[in-house]
Formats: C-alpha cells, sequence, structure tokens
C-alpha cells in the first residue's frame, strides 16, 4: 500500500534531473517544468527539483533526501548505453532491487537497429536492462525504455533525457500509471485567448476561481495572449469530461468574444485552418511587421494552396509603385496613417485579385514615434468580401520586436473575427 | 580564508533557484543554465542545483546540504518585497549574521518609487534589509538589492529572480566579486561561424581543444550554426586578452573561411550592420521561407535605411507578375530551379533599382519533395554589382521550420560574402 493512501494528503513527488550538460548551463532544463506542470494537473504536489551530474554518490543520496520527505521521485537522463549512464543501478540501490535483462525490450532494440541497418553493439544491450519488479514503458521514440519501481510506498519512476523522448512515454505510459495509482483520471482543457490582458481574465472570473474545488481554473499570460485551462479530477473520465465541459459553457458566457481556440492553438494556425478549408486565397502587405505575418503564416504546411503573395513595404517608394498608394496620401497623413493603411489593402486587391488582403503599417520603435503618434501606434487594415476597414490600435510598447508580434497578433484577430462574421470594435 | 584556497582545488558552487512559480512548472528555470555557464567560465565546478519553493525550512536545509560539499551558493529568488520572500532571513540563519537596513538602498527605493510618482510602501522597505557584514549588489534594474555573505569560508551570493535584473546583477557586480575571490581574471571572446558543422569544426581544432590547458576552447551548436569560445583565465586581464588573440589567430588561419563574427553578433546583425555603413539598398524576394530573411533583417532598428521592399512570392503567378519570371522558365524547369532563382533576383532589380537584390525558392516540406529536387534544396540567387549568380544547396532535412531557417542563413552568408569580396562555392 502507498503512503499517500495511507495519508489520504495529495501525492508528493520530487522531480530529479540527471546530466553534466545541465551543470555546465549547455542545455536549459525544459524536462523539470514539463514535468511539474503534468504533475500539478494530476493533483501531485511538487517539492524539489534537483539537478545532478553523472555521479553515482550525489544520485544516490539526493534520491534518499528526496525519499525523506515525498511518496515519488521522477528522475529524467542517465539511462543510456554509455558508462556513466548509472541512474538505474542507483534507483535499485535505494529501492533493494536488482537489475534484469528485459526481453522484448532486447526485441525491440534488435528490430530498431536492423531497421537502421545498423549493428547492435554490447553496450546498447545495456539500455534493456532494467530492475526485476519494475513496469516497464517502452519507448516508441527512441532506444532506452524507462520504468517504474516501488518498494514500501515509495515508487521512483526513470524517464529517458531527451525532451521528446520523455514527452511522449510521459503522456503514453506514466500518466496512465500514475491515474492508476491515485486512482482518479484527469481531464483538461486549454482555452487560448486574444484581447484580454490576464488580470482582467481573472477579474471577470474571479469567483469561479475563488470558490474552484473541481474543476479547477488557472489563468496564464504569454506575450499578449492568454490561456485558460480548465481542469477536472474525478473517477471516471467520462465524469471529469463533463465537469470541464459545464464550466466552459460558463466561461465562454463570461469571455466567450476573446476565446479563438478550445484546443490549445495557436491564432494562426486557427486563421489558417479556416482559410484553407473555405479556399480564401489571400495577399499581405507588411510595414512595420516586416515580413512576420507572412513568415508566420507560412510556417503552415499546405498553406501554399491559399496564401498569393506578400509584400513588405517598408519604404514609402514602395508602397506606392507596388500599392498604388497615392503619393497625395502618404504626404499628407503620413506612412503611419488611416488613410494609407486603407490604400494599401485596397491597392494589394487590385494587384493580387484575391478576395481577401490585410494591411499593417504602424511605428514598431524604439525610436519614430512622435506625441501624436506614438511608438505602438498601428494601423490594420482589411479588404474582404467588397469592403475594407481600419483599426487604429496602440500598443502598450514594450520592445520592438514584442510590437512587431502584438501588431502580427492584431493582423489574425481582424481576420479571425471577419471570417467569423464578428464586428470588430 | 576561503577554503578552496586552502585546498588549492576549483570551487564548487551550488545553485539554488527559489520560486513556487518554478515546482508548478509555470516557468523554466533559465537562470541555472545561465549561472552554470557563467560559473564554469569562471572555473567554478558546479555540483548541484536545487529549486525549492517558499518554505523556509527546505530552503535551509538545502543550503545546508549544498555547504557540506561547496564553498559557494548562488541563490536567485525570494528577494521581493513580500511576506513570503524569505531567501535573506535563511541565509543569515546559516551564516551567523543579522538583517540590518542599507541606507544607500533607501535612498535608491524612495528615488526609484519617486521617479515613477508612487509612493513607497513599507513592505517596499523591507527590500533595504541586508545581512549586516554583506557585500550589497545595488539592482540597476529592479528594486530588491543582492549581496554576498561570507562565514568561516562559505560564500553565499543572493540575487534577485527576474533574468533580466540577475543576468545584469551577475556581469557587473558579481563576476568582478568572485574573480576578486578566485584570484584570476577570466576573459573570453565568442566566435561565430557558418558552413561548418560543430563536429568538422571539432575535427580541425582537436589538437588544440586536446592540448588546452590555458586558453581553453569549447565548441556550441545551435540550428545550423555554430560557436567557438575562447576562454583564458589569467592573473591580470591583458595576459588573458593576449592568450585569448593569440589563439584566435591559430583558429582563423584553420576555419576563418567560416568565421563571422569575433563578437558573438548574429549573421543577420553583422549583414545589417555592414549594408547600413556602406548605405547599399536591398530588396529581397522569399518563396519557400515565406518572408522569414525580412522579418529577420527588420528585426534591426535602423534598417529602413537601406531595406527598400520585400516580396512573398508564394503563387507561381505572383512570381511573374511581380519580378517577370517568365512563365516558359516556370514550366520547363519549375519554380523550385536555378533558373527561376535568377529571373527572380534579376526581376527584382528591374523592378526596384536596389543594387543587391536577393531571392530564394525550394522545398520547405514536409510534402513536395521529389528524387530529383527533394526536400530542403534551396536555390539562392544575388544580384550585385551588376553581376547575378546563384547557389544550389540541399539542406539536411530535419523539419519544415529548420529547413526555412537554414535556407535563410543560406541568404544571409551569399550576402556577407558578396561584401566582403569573398568567393562563393
Amino acid at each position: 500500500m502507498y503512503s499517500w493512501e495511507r495519508k489520504g494528503d495529495p501525492m508528493r513527488a520530487t522531480i530529479v534531473s540527471v546530466g553534466t550538460e545541465l551543470l555546465f548551463g549547455q542545455i536549459v532544463n525544459t524536462n523539470a517544468a514539463y514535468l511539474s506542470q503534468q504533475l500539478n494537473l494530476l493533483g501531485i504536489d511538487v517539492l524539489y527539483h534537483y539537478t545532478v551530474g553523472d555521479n553515482p554518490g550525489r544520485l544516490g543520496e539526493l534520491i534518499l533526501h528526496g525519499f525523506e520527505e515525498c511518496d515519488l521521485i521522477i528522475t529524467t537522463g542517465g539511462l543510456g548505453p554509455t558508462q556513466d549512464d548509472l541512474t538505474k543501478e542507483i534507483v535499485c540501490d535505494v529501492l533493494q532491487d536488482h537489475l534484469i535483462l528485459h526481453a522484448p525490450t532486447i526485441e525491440y532494440l534488435e528490430s530498431y537497429f536492423a531497421r537502421l541497418g545498423r549493428v547492435m553493439t554490447d553496450n546498447n544491450r545495456k539500455q534493456a536492462l532494467v530492475p526485476s519488479r519494475s513496469t516497464v514503458f517502452k519507448n516508441e521514440g527512441g532506444t532506452a525504455p524507462g520504468f517504474a519501481l516501488e518498494n514500501e510506498g515509495k515508487v521512483a519512476i526513470c524517464l529517458p533525457g531527451p525532451p521528446r523522448e520523455m514527452t511522449r512515454m510521459f503522456e503514453g505510459k506514466v500518466k496512465p500509471f500514475l491515474e492508476k495509482l491515485t486512482n482518479h483520471v484527469i481531464h483538461y482543457r486549454m482555452l487560448r485567448l486574444f484581447g484580454i490582458g490576464e488580470s482582467q481574465l481573472e477579474t471577470d472570473l474571479i469567483d469561479l476561481i475563488d470558490q474552484q474545488t473541481d474543476p479547477t481554473l488557472a489563468t496564464y499570460a504569454k506575450e499578449g495572449e492568454c490561456s485558460l485551462r480548465v481542469a477536472s479530477k474525478r473517477s471516471s473520465l467520462e465524469e471529469a469530461k463533463a465537469a470541464v465541459e459545464s464550466t466552459i459553457e460558463t466561461v465562454k458566457q463570461r469571455v466567450g468574444d476573446h476565446i479563438y481556440s478550445s484546443d490549445n492553438e495557436e491564432l494562426h494556425e486557427v486563421v489558417a485552418k479556416k482559410l484553407i478549408q473555405r479556399e480564401i486565397r489571400f495577399a499581405s502587405a507588411e510595414s512595420c511587421t516586416g515580413g512576420l505575418f507572412a513568415q508566420t503564416m507560412t510556417e503552415v504546411p499546405g498553406i501554399s494552396a491559399v496564401f498569393d503573395r506578400g509584400f513588405v513595404t517598408y519604404s514609402n517608394r514602395s508602397k506606392t509603385e507596388e500599392l498604388g498608394v497615392s503619393e497625395e496620401t502618404l504626404a499628407r497623413f503620413g506612412a503611419v496613417s488611416r488613410e494609407t493603411a486603407l490604400e494599401m489593402a485596397e491597392g494589394l486587391h487590385r494587384v493580387t485579385g484575391c478576395p481577401l488582403c490585410i494591411a499593417v503599417t504602424g511605428i514598431a520603435g524604439p525610436e519614430g514615434g512622435t506625441e501624436d503618434k506614438p511608438v505602438g501606434r498601428v494601423y490594420i487594415s482589411c479588404y474582404y468580401d467588397g469592403i475594407s476597414l481600419c483599426r487604429e490600435e496602440t500598443i502598450r510598447n514594450v520592445s520592438r520586436s514584442w510590437n512587431r508580434n502584438f501588431a502580427k497578433l492584431l493582423m489574425l484577430d481582424t481576420i479571425n473575427k471577419l471570417l467569423d462574421g464578428k464586428e470588430i470594435e
């Protein structure tokens, strides 16, 4: 019987990252952050992160120290084929087990190397050693398997170090294992919002957040955007799903206008998907964002079916020559103006014939602002369905790259609202 | 006297990151990686990273544990004005000191809040408390000061948590403090290279790397690029500088063709600086990179003086309409071909009149490759000084975004070599 079942308290965990490259600062420890997020979602408290090099004495000591307060230790790294990979040996020492050769892993490794046309060396066989009493987790994305080992209410889960292998194993194998241990199922959805700050979002939902027992709500901020995680911990998946959906309905009534995805998609993915599905050809003309919009949209595979072309009209002359913005407009209202933005989008439509044309002009900074038009002022203009409109926005000036990114998000938000038939304030 | 001076061994350090948000996985711990890099550069071995929440008992225990093996502990976080910020109290407990009000910090905080037009609250005064025997480090970028405290050969250095404040304080205050402690000065330069893999770089320099005592050489790889750090640890800055320069001369004789910066600048910064200094107007036409080149160049403030415009000619029609690429060429050789690339750059010059015109067409993937023209094949064409040339390259296909980024680097490398009068293979 596990100790947390005896106590009825939340399970407590320590995350141990093994690898000298972490102590050299050659790589940033993203594994610890990922595992912390996931364990918190599962209702498990994380008390410590430890990082240690390939040193058996220190690793063993840290595992012992972690088990003083915690029931669960998750290690990453040190499962590889080389001499200095010692995590398995140490965990066996601490939890009183010994290593045996795991036949299914040997088979898997043999077919893995055969597929690559390589001979399996002896030190690769070392990867098929696992503690005799452990639950083995097959590594779908690499060679070293992971495992869970229990002794007297203490559980160690050992995972490979490469983030891609580790996250895949956690999602597919470790999460169900932990759900079974803790006798409950976690379901969550991540909503993504634009046009509302994290503190406003919190204010709008404060009663739900304060009263939360289940589902729980958590807000996150990320470069001008917000996320809201709605999570439920129940004894069955159906119950958890129903609870999450019902809370999301309430959230939608409050801040639905700002939600652009209920499935943790990025805004450009949402917009690209709609354009591709509805076969709407589009083009862009950018000044202050300097190609960031086009670059972001063309990250999406398959976008070439609808993206016709983009202009980065950085000079005034290029705005006139490429888009037919009149020299008079530029002289009278300036390159950063509602009038210029509108002529950019309309010119873009004239030149390309695309049914959707988006344009932006603004001041990205750090120089170039005036009292009248400060750094962060942008004009976003869109021609769609025979109508053209222009949004004037003043972005909170953080840095050149922040301002450019936010201007890009405003362009995407404009298209998204137009495609949904929503009003643009 | 400090214990490492007695032993003559390298100083040993533990990094302790304090913050519940780290244990929730809300932020990734970049501070530990930064400090590890810096300490290693200073010749200090890092044995452990610990992360702990705002819990005085656990924090105190970890600091004690760190001091069992280490002479130096660096903490980040927990210096703020709120109740749960307890790092200072704990460090005083461990190193037998007590907190006093630091008059210069009070003055600094008062002027800081006056400048913001805000009244300083009482809990902000808490930030001016420091251990009575400590060396105080002023926080130029925020409010909470840092400090170093010593007792019986053990040193604790406490730094604020926000990375911007922490790195600035480390660079300006902590580094000189540690150099004095360790009785030596470290000087290093970071060379940046393109067009050579990390393993080839290592091979070309293997004798220098193997025999290294001082200066030391370390290679790093980053998305298609390499860096080489040359560092020297001497008793005076002059000596260290001379040693580094002399080694760099040797390195240049071996791999000089691939070095684009000796000051850790990025390739696009190097290229942008040259174009701005020499007042060379330029324009770009991009297919597979989708605006990434234009977006990267326009990250540099002041580029508008020379960047005329960019085209993202994603469709065949746009290549013809905007750049005058002949329909026959497109039909006969395809959009991804040497012929199309050359007509893109030449057309770009015709349309814009810019003395430097760069164009790219290629297959970013994941779809669209053939046996003849696989994913990763790119053609980079440049018109400059009346001459046009084209490079055919096949990028090792990693992912769409990797391929696009590498194609962008090839564009930058092409311009850089042309501007330097170097041959393009």
